[in-house]
C-alpha cells in the first residue's frame, strides 16, 4: 500500500495469469496451442523489414480488421481489434458494463472477468451453473445491466450452440451480451453469424489459442456498428494504436491460412478425446470439452497433490485454489507425446 | 449515441492522433524519427522464430525491464514497461490520479492528458505556460492531487532542466509527479536519476521517437517501487501481458545498439537546428526545441492556409484547431533532404 496510489488501487485484486516457467516443463497449464502458428507467419516474419517499424502503426487496423472481416464474414465496420483479448474484453466493459444496474455472469468461468469489475467498479451478479457444470442461460435476468459468459466456458468446457445463444438474445434486449469466444475453434459454434439480427450482442476472439499466437497479443470483437463505435471511443481516449505493426501483419498472414489452421485444431480435439478416454480408464472425471483443455477431478486423489506430483515429474497443469474447483484440474492439451508424459505421470501418482 | 453504451462513454472526447496518409507525402506530422531502427532491431527480427508465439509473453516482461534499468542505471524493480507511452500514460492515470483534489497540468502540453482525464474522471487544473512558453514549475500548487507535464513539453518544445524538476519535487511531496520524457533524447535532461530522492517522481519514456520504434508499440515508466507496484496492479487487472514476446525481444535489441542511438539523435538535432536559421530567414518565428519537432508560427501567414498549401506541395505537418495553437504548425523533423522540400514549399508559398 502506498499513500500515492488512487484510492481504488488499494482495493483491486488483480487476475494472476498461468505460470511462465524458466525450467524445462511439459507445459499444459495456460491453453497455449501444442503447435506453431501457420507457415505464413514465419514468412510475414522474415518479410517484414524492421525500417517499416519506424513509422507509427495505422491507428484504425484496418487492414487487419478487413482480413478479419473477410474471414467471419462481416463488414470491416463490425470488427474492432486489440492488444489481445484480454485488453478487447478490458475496453468492454469500460465502454459497455458501467452501468446503474448489476452486470451478470456465471459463478463459475474466466476469472478475469470479476477483476475487470473492480478495476471499473461495476457490481456483479454470479448465476451458478446447471447439475450439468453448463452455464445457465436461462438464469441471466432480463433486466441484467449487461451479461457476460465465456462459450465455450472456461475452465469447465462445455460450450451452447448458436441457437441457445439467440434464444437468450430474444430475451434480453436492453443491454450488452458479451459472448466470450475464445475458444470456440475446438469444436464450439461461433454466435458471430447472429449480429446482425441482435445490435447488442458482442462476440470476442482471440488469435492466442487455435492461430497459436499468444506471444503476439492480438484479440477481436464482433458487433453492431454501435457498439463497434462505443469501443472505437473508448480505445481513442486510452491508446490510438494498441495494435503494433508487426502483430497486424503476422495476424493477416495466419487469417490466409486455412489448411494450416484446420489441420491444428483438428489434431488438438483428436488429441482431447483420446487423452479423456485414457483419463477416465485411470477412474478420473472428465468434463465433456469444447476447448483445448479438459477439467478433471479424481473421487479419491487431492487435486492441489496431484499438481505438485505431476510438477515434481515435469508436467505443469493448472490447480484453482477456489472453493468451486479446488477439487479440479484443468489440463491443457498438448501433443500426442505431451499427453503420453501427463498419462504416464498420472499412472504412477495413481498406483 | 447508442443506448448500449456506459453513460461516460457518451462524453468522451478521444484524442485525434496526426494522420498516417496512405498517399506518399513527406511526412513531417507525428514526431516519427526518418531514420531506421538500429542495425540490432533488424538482426533480432531476422533472428526471432515464429514458433515462440505460440506460448504468452513472461507477464512481468522480465528481461526488457531488466535491460532498461541497466541503460537508465535503476534497479529492474523501478521499471514498468507497456504497450506504448501512451498505455503507461493512461496506466498512471488510474494508478495515481484518481484523486479527490484536482491534477495540476500545463495549459498547453501533449493533448492526451485531458482525454485521459475524462476517461477516468480526474478533475484537471490547468496552468498557464510564461511568457516565453516554458512550463512554469512555480505554478503547480503544492496541494496538487497530482501533476503532470512533458519535459521537453509538447508541442512547444523547451524542456528544463534536472534541478529545476528537483525544485519542483522538494515543493511537492504529497502526490505523484509524472515527468513524460517523450522527447528527452533530442537534448533535453532527464528527471530519471531523482527517482532515489523522490518517491513521488514517475518518469516516461518510449522507444517510439529517439529509438525509431513508433510501430512497434513500446513505452515505460521508472520511478520507486511502490509507485512500479501501483502500476502493476493496475496492469494487472487490465491485460496480463500488455507486451508482446517480438516487442519485447526487438526492444532489448535497441537498447544494445548506443553507437546507432546517438548517431540518428545527433542528426535529427543537426538538422533541427539548421532548419530553424532557415525557417528564421523565412520570417517564421521558432521556438527552441530541445526534440524532434519546431513549433513556428509566422506574423504575415496564415497557420492553417499553410498546412494546406504545404500539403498540396507534397509536405504534410500538423496543425492544432485549437485557440491557443491555431497560429502555430508543429514540424517534426526529418532528414536534410526532407527539410529541403518543406523549406522549398514554404519560399512558394511566403512568395
Amino acid at each position: 500500500m502506498s499513500k500515492f496510489w488512487s484510492p481504488e488501487v488499494r482495493e483491486l485484486t488483480p487476475y494472476v495469469p498461468g505460470e511462465q516457467p524458466r525450467e524445462r516443463l511439459i507445459k499444459l497449464n495456460t491453453n497455449e496451442n501444442p503447435y506453431p502458428p501457420a507457415p505464413a507467419v514465419e514468412a510475414a516474419l522474415r518479410d517484414f523489414s524492421a525500417d517499416h517499424l519506424r513509422r507509427y502503426p495505422d491507428p484504425t487496423s484496418f487492414a487487419l480488421r478487413e482480413a478479419l472481416a473477410e474471414e467471419l464474414g462481416v463488414d470491416t465496420a463490425q470488427v474492432f481489434v486489440g492488444n489481445g483479448s484480454d485488453e478487447v474484453l478490458a475496453l468492454s466493459f469500460q465502454a459497455f458494463f458501467r452501468q446503474p444496474r448489476p452486470l451478470s455472469m456465471p459463478s463459475i468461468s474466466y476469472s478475469f472477468y470479476p477483476v475487470y469489475c473492480r478495476l471499473y467498479g461495476v457490481e456483479r451478479r454470479t448465476h451458478p451453473l446447471d447439475d450439468q457444470w453448463r452455464v445457465d442461460l436461462d438464469a441471466f435476468p432480463a433486466d441484467a445491466g449487461g451479461v457476460i459468459f465465456a462459450n465455450p466456458n472456461a475452465p469447465t468446457g462445455h460450450g451452447h450452440g448458436r441457437e441457445a445463444v439467440a434464444g437468450l438474445l430474444e430475451r434480453i434486449t436492453d443491454s450488452v451480451v458479451l459472448v466470450d469466444e475464445a475458444y470456440v475453434d475446438f469444436g464450439g459454434e461461433s454466435a458471430a453469424p447472429l449480429i446482425e439480427r441482435f445490435p447488442n450482442l458482442l462476440v470476442t476472439g482471440t488469435f492466442s489459442k487455435s492461430r497459436s499466437l499468444a506471444g503476439l497479443r492480438l484479440g477481436y470483437a464482433v458487433g453492431s456498428r454501435e457498439l463497434i463505435e462505443g469501443l472505437e471511443r473508448v480505445k481513442d481516449s486510452f491508446n490510438s494504436y494498441p495494435v503494433d505493426s508487426l502483430a497486424s501483419a503476422l495476424g493477416i498472414a495466419s487469417l490466409g491460412d486455412h489448411e494450416h489452421f484446420d489441420a491444428c485444431r483438428e489434431a488438438v480435439i483428436t488429441t482431447r478425446e483420446r487423452t479423456r478416454v485414457r483419463l477416465e480408464t485411470l477412474d478420473f472425471q472428465v468434463l465433456p470439452s469444447q476447448t483445448n483443455f479438459l477439467l478433471v477431478s479424481h473421487s479419491e486423489l487431492d487435486a492441489a497433490q496431484l499438481f505438485v506430483g505431476l510438477r515434481e515429474r515435469g508436467v505443469l497443469v493448472r490447480h484453482f485454489n477456489t472453493d468451486a474447483l479446488r477439487d479440479h484440474l484443468r489440463i491443457s492439451i498438448g501433443t500426442d507425446d505431451e499427453m503420453d508424459s501427463l498419462i504416464e505421470a498420472l499412472e504412477s501418482l495413481c498406483r
